[in-house]
């Protein structure tokens, strides 16, 4: 299940599927594509797009080979992903339309699709943009905890917004196959509803969960919690702005999803004497939980 | 960190705290405690009371000496272990008291506390029961879970009602500790304040969650999820019928905890385009999670 490391002395053995691969944001997400990219092909050159302070880091940890405060660095990249917070991305969608090539495919790792996918879609017809998303992720976010094997083994979806782009899905589908990920093609709309559910859900839920807990039984009482906390708010350290972005661009399917689980928690608050309530939930949990051990590749 | 694991022909190296170690159920709880009693002490006698076929289980594992599907057996234990479902403990009181000798020290696991120690201040005073909560856990309940070392490094709660059990705690604790775990005494009061928000709303947020996300996404929607959802529902596998009991004998609790939560949600739901409840609250969620990371054994 480890990734091939070819040493820089071996560089070129790995055909190489683009030669200059831009990437802006070198978070998490951003600098764990990095450090892969870098590590399959070493014959390819990571351009990495971010703040100063950020590129340093990136320059120390190897990750990158060209660092840059400044887009026009991505003009000669054959592939460009978008690796920062959503609106980040779609804001700087314009300006990466600006400096690449005809020929480049431009992607990002966003968790929402149908926001992004749409401003792709404003921009002139002959910029390819494929919408991605990597499902890996890890308890703490920035590049301080990237590392090469993140992808694999988890979902990496694709959501392609027209024909054109067929080519474009085939040659990222095997960069993406490449980092150890598995591919999957599914619409924008699909793909939102989906992820509010499975991701942005549960993300809500851990955060407002910790919140609760702490400011109740604060700093003692949480020294003696059992591990069944520690699971449920593994998630509470993710960054703000992140899911700022996400929340907003996913508004409307998040919305209905929270009503579930608040209209769930109010049945089981009204019946806990009784737990006639209690004991279908649990039912429904268990086999639920049982479907997705079977299909989550680290449990 | 690992036990220290005493072979059969080397019995007696150890001195037993109590001779004779009665355990009336034998799940997770009930089994890991037989295991690491039978390992630390293997002179001393672990005598297991439960249904035929979990007692056969029992005997297969060596977790225990002596199986009993009747009580009379615990007469000459020194000390009893309650460790079945809350409201099933508090049943069996009575024909404890009819059962034991009047040094005997009876305890129990359950997560309330509460109602046990209410039920057993009705018994004959010369009854000495000291109530008990181990907080340790494992994502899987029953003995086929159980494991010698699952208290150690983990806290056991203990929530004595009375003077006269000072030497009964003492002893108690002593075992304990034995164990592996750490001893905290509370009042039931504050413990059952304490464990609504540290372990029974987390416990029914992640059953609500994983209900809510599995019904709505399905079989082929959860072989998308990321590892967040996993790690957010680990609990969802605990059995029903233990949490009906902690919910029925803790919802004066556990209901103003759902409430905290629910209005948390419904905050965060009604403010998604702005974002500005939901930087709050991962902001505070985020602090209480790098507390509780420092003081969680295993995270």
């Amino acid at each position: 299940m480890s990734l091939k490391v070819i040493q820089p002395q071996q560089r070129g053995t790995e055909e190489p599927i683009f030669e200059r691969i831009g990437i802006v944001g070198l978070g998490l997400i951003g600098g764990s594509i990095a450090l892969a990219a870098r590590q399959i092909w070493p014959g390819s050159l990571v351009i990495g797009v971010d703040r100063k302070d950020v590129l340093e880091t990136a320059m120390r940890m190897h990750a990158i080979d060209v660092a840059a405060d400044e887009l026009f660095v991505l003009s000669e990249a054959e592939i460009v992903i978008l690796a920062a917070p959503v609106r980040q991305n779609i804001a700087v969608l314009p300006q990466i339309e600006a400096n690449v090539t005809n020929s480049a495919i431009v992607t990002d790792t966003g968790s929402t699709k149908r926001a992004i996918v749409e401003a792709a879609r404003a921009l002139p017809p002959r910029f390819t943009f494929v919408g991605g998303h990597p499902l890996a992720g890890a308890a703490r976010g920035g590049l301080a905890n990237a590392r090469a094997d993140l992808f694999r083994g988890w979902p990496w979806l694709l959501t392609p917004s027209d024909e054109r782009s067929d080519t474009a899905v085939e040659k990222l589908g095997e960069f993406v196959r490449a980092l150890g990920a598995e591919v999957r093609i599914l619409e924008p709309e699909a793909h939102d509803r989906l992820l509010a559910f499975l991701s942005h859900l549960p993300q809500l839920t851990a955060s407002a969960l910790m919140q609760a807990v702490g400011d109740a039984v604060g700093e003692q009482g949480l020294a003696l919690a059992g591990s069944g906390l520690a699971d449920t708010t593994r998630l509470a350290s993710s960054p703000p702005q992140i899911w700022r972005d996400i929340a907003a661009t996913n508004a409307d399917q998040l919305a209905p999803a929270l009503d579930v689980l608040i209209d769930l928690l109010r049945e089981l608050r009204d019946d806990l004497a009784q737990g006639e309530r209690l004991a279908e939930v649990f039912a429904a949990a268990e086999h639920w939980r049982d479907v997705l051990r079977t299909t989550t590749p680290e449990d």
